[in-house]
């Protein structure tokens, strides 16, 4: 008898989110009769406990081509995290009203570490309720940092934008000839996982190249040593380019940041690309410039990878076939050969994934701490390979604006 | 009889200011018997009064091809006025002497509007001195405020690059739903002239999409309306996407900065990005964030518009054509139609447009100063049109690291 499955997305989007979105509609939409409507969430595990839910069979195949190329998340994602069953059995119980009032028997859920881990709460309390119900987990994150998989959907195609623009901002700052030296600084996202800040090392084809110099949050920043190969590098090129990882710390474990101080009195906290840029200016006197390039980097599809696009369309394939055999779990990457590069998918249970973080091993990090090994370029490089265009109408990428009706609801209100 | 022709880059370089050169080089490869050797100057008129002079002529075919597809300045570029002549006289031997040592009877500077006032001092001493030498501007800014051209070249791939950026960060931020709204703000290149903010607007294919509201420098910036607008916004769509010159004002004429206080006791400036998240943090409470593009939007080439290649191509080829005619002054791009967009290219006196500036016109600014009319959009769009990739390999831009020997200096050291 055929059950329906339900898809949802969570956490931080990445560019790539929607080809996996993508891959699970596809490969629904061919499977046996095991599989019935698939629906979607609003806004991840909330629209499932609000029962804010969409049918995708109302998606062209025109339409499904282009939301393999939109970034963003177009079923809306949240930030949301399950109470334990045992604090909250009431949260649970419309969870499981919702699925069984759509007869939802699979519930793939598209996310990282934390929501892996609200894939294994369902699961459990589906078990422990007698509710037939596989859960399978899509990865996903630009952070790289799941556990128990060669790499995420998500962190290629950032990686690939970040490097792509390091390289292009070093070839401009050496255009410029300044007495007294020039420095800049790039801060890009990871606030406990270098993945991203290490993969602009694959920008510099040179030693003289940018970035002369990473910061990565696995290293303690300390301020001397850093201040003399930014000035051993701005004594040899005449610039020095740095990409500084947002969650830097320094050596007592506190993130590096600028308090600011606003003319009207209000106080934030900058971030680590402007600390940098300031220490660096304070000490040695550089002209320094700094870009921050934060949601830029997750979502620019217009420079995805095309590796990272057919990884994050097939774990969402992947999810779907494994969903109608019955077994649960998180799909993950196995890479079987570097060169040539070869992968496949694999999963594994929520258990030895959910809420664990991966950051970079020490033999991807250079001895000095300032930027990282050829094991690590060696291993990044196939990930930000090949280039998978959007359409471009009117100069601009054609992206989706996903509009579907929500489905009628069942039963009452309900606001997690 | 022959003479040699020196091409030089200036200001900050471009996208796309390579592509000029390689219409310069091609070009008068291909001219007549009226040029000899075509040379360029390493770090613009500093490498001149130095007598840093390369010969194009080792550059081979394909990395002529290469070098149109490369951001930065390849010969490299300075910022350096030359005195007024009856200031200093001797520097303008030392350049006489220059360019009468390597037989130079053309002069092409490819620059702004600062560069052009080079070029009107350096034209105005030849004819005083009675040296045979014509002199011809190649324009070249992001910031398109260059007067008496429709457009400049390095302002369409800039343009093209946030536009694409913003819409990208819009489908991000509309993903994620949060209480309490949510706002991003985006710092775009601009001291005086919002051209590259408003372009932005080229991203919005409806109102509710981002960008939703554009602070230019051309209109002081108020608070209050300000606020209510990105409230309104935010009760509306969930969140509010802005974009900021870094030029921006406030109603004192005052650059709005934050002033923030390193925890070691440095001082210094932060942006104008920082500062309008903040003010909104601070006064609606809203979960801010803000990118600042900075150089990455001056050497994004990987996302150049095709008809902004062209123009720059093109711009160095009619430079090339007119200094043979011996027809001094800047180039220009004249447009005969916007749909369909049709242009050439023109020429004027230096003393037309040398440090003069072209700030937005009011009729392109939208009454309530935060966005800009269907003029703008209409004006804008054909100059964001096409795409014009470079080539990529191993996932990355394959760009030209020009290394040309200096030539053998005739003349004594100079140090200006």
């Amino acid at each position: 008898m055929a059950r329906n499955l339900l898809y949802a997305q969570s956490g931080g989007v990445t560019a790539v989110i929607n080809a996996s979105a993508a891959g699970v509609i596809a490969t629904a939409r061919e499977a046996d009769e095991r599989i019935g409507r698939v629906l979607a969430a609003r806004n991840g595990i909330l629209g499932v406990l609000r029962e804010t839910l969409v049918d995708t069979a109302a998606i062209s195949a025109d339409d499904l081509a282009r939301l393999r190329c939109t970034p963003g998340g177009a079923f809306g994602s949240c930030r949301f995290d399950l109470d334990p069953e045992a604090a909250n059995p009431a949260q649970y119980d419309r969870l499981f009203d919702v699925l069984a009032a759509h007869e939802i028997g699979f519930f793939l859920y598209n996310g990282g570490n934390g929501s892996m881990e609200t894939c294994r709460q369902i699961q459990a309390a589906a078990q422990a309720r007698g509710y037939p119900l596989t859960v399978v987990g899509v990865p996903k994150t630009i952070d790289n940092d799941i556990v128990h998989t060669d790499c995420c959907p998500g962190f290629g195609s950032a990686a690939k934008y970040l490097a792509t623009s390091i390289r292009e901002v070093g070839l401009d700052l050496r255009a410029m000839t300044t007495t007294g030296g020039r420095a800049f600084v790039l801060e890009v996202m990871g606030r406990n996982a270098g993945w991203l800040a290490a993969a602009c090392a694959l920008a510099a084809d040179s030693p003289d190249c940018a970035p002369h110099l990473i910061l990565l949050p696995e290293v303690p920043f300390e301020e001397a040593p850093f201040l003399a190969r930014v000035r051993e590098t701005v004594e040899r090129l005449g610039s020095c380019a740095i990409v500084v990882a947002e969650g830097l710390r320094g050596p007592d474990g506190q993130i590096l940041s600028m308090q600011s101080q606003h003319p009207k009195g209000y106080v934030q906290l900058g971030g680590a690309g402007e600390a940098i840029a300031d220490c660096i200016h304070s000490a040695l006197g550089y002209k320094v410039h700094y870009a921050v390039a934060d949601y830029l980097q997750r979502a620019a599809r217009h420079l995805a990878s095309k590796t990272d696009t057919a990884q994050a369309f097939a774990v969402g394939k992947a999810a779907v076939r494994r969903a109608v055999a019955g077994s649960d779990g998180v799909i993950g990457i196995k890479r079987l050969s570097g060169r040539p590069y070869r992968w496949r998918t694999t999963q594994q249970a929520f258990e030895r994934v959910a809420n664990l973080e991966r950051v970079l091993p020490p033999d991807f990090i250079a001895p000095d701490g300032l930027g990282v090994t050829d094991d690590f370029r060696n291993w990044c490089r196939p990930l930000i390979a090949g280039e998978d265009l959007p359409r471009f109408v009117d100069g601009l990428p054609d992206y989706l604006h996903l509009q579907l009706p929500l489905l009628e609801r069942r039963l009452p209100d309900y606001e997690p």
